[in-house]
């Protein structure tokens, strides 16, 4: 599926640039890497399209967060007036910006939100089934049909983004059953939220676990029981990205844990992916070591909506910028008598 | 000398902008630092500054380093025709670059090179003083004058890089006089040496500060005594852009190392100093420790010119950025019932 020898014609190309060999560390396996997925030997991934979407939990009404669920539709509408830290980060990289409301629960009066709405949030997975098997592949659909429709617009690296309240608590159950590990090692305090309330969001999570009992090795099982309806849309995305050739920069721990049902609906998207940061949230480390992945930047963030993936932008477009340097042959600089690492 | 109240009211206005508490963790700090240092509320970063300084050191003959001395000279002219890491990376951050030869062991015949030779490369510091303590001024002042002129060119943030053949172990050796510490502990690879001439490195610095005993307290008697001349250049430069309140992003080990002389020239240069990245070159982390500051980045790289400095920088831009979001009144965006970290 990857292009593993243009891999290996661009490791070589690389050693012939006018620097140490090695010196530029993590940029260099980045361009390789790059380069297996696309099949280019000078690849480029502007511009990003970042490709936020957003979904209410009927979770929420557990009190899991430190925030009230009218705040899921009105960060909606922060995104596409430009005030959230997603659209700040995605000026400074230049990105294409889309918002989806995939199962907001009211009504999003706004032409400039992309109305795919499945459901007016989900249910509250502690009491019953999240969503219909039926909704589930339609939110997968969802993101995979608006993903593609960026990549027609020429993006040539997606950021998936989110927002939902209470989603952290979703992400959490979903990563839960997917690994097997102990709910008090995955959970912390979301976007801020005090001890107490984390003892509960454990406890809510472990009551679903035990109603619904998901298989960890099916997605659109995990989707129904669980939720939401946007961590289905950026699984679906991912998917649409993988089929691209196109480079997949992950944001923190919910989109994560999109990306392992991405795996789920499709082991070779896994291969498209390059973890941007590693948030805060106890979780998202566990995550990225399912996926094997080491994150590009340490920042202690927490926020979602794609930001850490923006942020960490810039390092995977240095990478592919370094391609463009000198060897040395073209600019007349002395080899090392010695390269031995 | 920092604006602490500005700093206060910043570190206040980053709560009541469209994202939970604290969630955007080093970022926010960054912001609060860097609007300390301006003293404005919405600091700005761009465009930044990249000035590069070469020059040669006479410890080369000792065959530390894995490249010859003639390609200090041959990097500078790649570094004005755009071929060098540091170049692509500077187009990418949008930044004013210079380079300036304080002390290249050859005539260079380039005009675009700026023209502030001391001498023609340092003594070999094994067997004798690297400079004069009259040169050593005359290199700090260079490197003063020259970020004077970049700022006076419009620059709001400074990366200070360097080219020099040998000059790891030149700043290997003036850590080691700086800390105390072991010098096998301080010394590895740099740019690429076998495990043997780690040893000789090690032993090179050993016997010159057994000769000399540099005053670890006094910036001219370490520089005359180890050198180098880009050193004293990137000190004084870090001097000027602190005197002018521009905030000045570390590089890797060398820079670091100046960043040390610096601090000793002036103490309050450290309060402008942003660590960029974390280098593999050991005794990277021992300087960042000793400015008691922490790496945005850890790319495993080991090239400086300031290109670690410059990978870093969009992470600084997204900081100040941050600042234009929108607040929650202004976006009518409910608040958390609960922000306890």
């Amino acid at each position: 599926m990857l292009y593993e020898q243009i891999g290996e014609e661009v490791r070589n190309y690389i050693d012939q640039l006018t620097k140490p060999r090695g010196s530029l560390g993590r940029l260099e396996e980045l361009a390789i890497e790059i380069a297996k997925m696309t099949g280019e030997r000078f690849p480029s991934v502007t511009p990003p399209g970042v490709l936020v979407f957003a979904a209410d939990h009927g979770i929420a009404k557990e009190g899991v967060s430190a925030y009230p669920q009218e705040v899921t539709a009105q960060m909606v509408l922060n995104f596409v007036r430009g005030g959230a830290a997603i659209n700040v980060f995605s000026k400074q990289i230049g990105a294409i910006f889309s918002v989806v409301d995939v199962g907001v629960a009211i009504d999003i009066h706004e032409e400039r939100v992309i109305a795919e709405k499945v459901a007016y949030g989900t249910n509250n997975f502690v009491d019953e089934q999240a969503m219909t098997k039926e909704e589930a592949e339609r939110a997968v659909q969802v993101g995979h049909r608006q993903a593609n429709e960026m990549i027609d617009q020429g993006i040539r690296c997606l950021i998936v983004g989110e927002m939902g309240i209470g989603n952290t608590t979703t992400a959490s159950a979903l990563l839960a059953a997917i690994s097997g590990r102990n709910v008090a090692e995955l959970v912390g305090k979301g976007t801020g939220i005090h001890d107490e309330a984390v003892h509960h969001k454990r406890s809510v999570i472990e009551r679903a676990l035990l109603l619904h009992k998901p298989n960890p090795s099916d997605p659109l099982d995990l989707l129904t029981k669980i939720g939401g309806f946007e961590i289905a849309a950026m699984a679906g995305a991912m998917v649409a990205a993988a089929e691209r050739r196109i480079p997949i920069l992950l944001d923190g721990f919910i989109c994560t844990v999109a990306a392992l049902i991405a795996q789920r609906l499709n082991e070779q998207v896994v291969h498209y992916m390059i973890a941007g940061h590693e948030s805060v949230e106890p979780g998202h480390r566990i995550a990225l070591q399912l996926l094997n992945k080491e994150p590009l930047v340490r920042l202690h963030m927490r926020l979602g909506e794609g930001s850490g993936a923006a942020v960490a932008f810039p390092i995977v477009h240095m990478a592919t910028a370094m391609l463009h340097m000198a060897t040395f042959a073209s600019a007349n600089v002395s080899t090392g008598s010695d390269h031995h690492e």
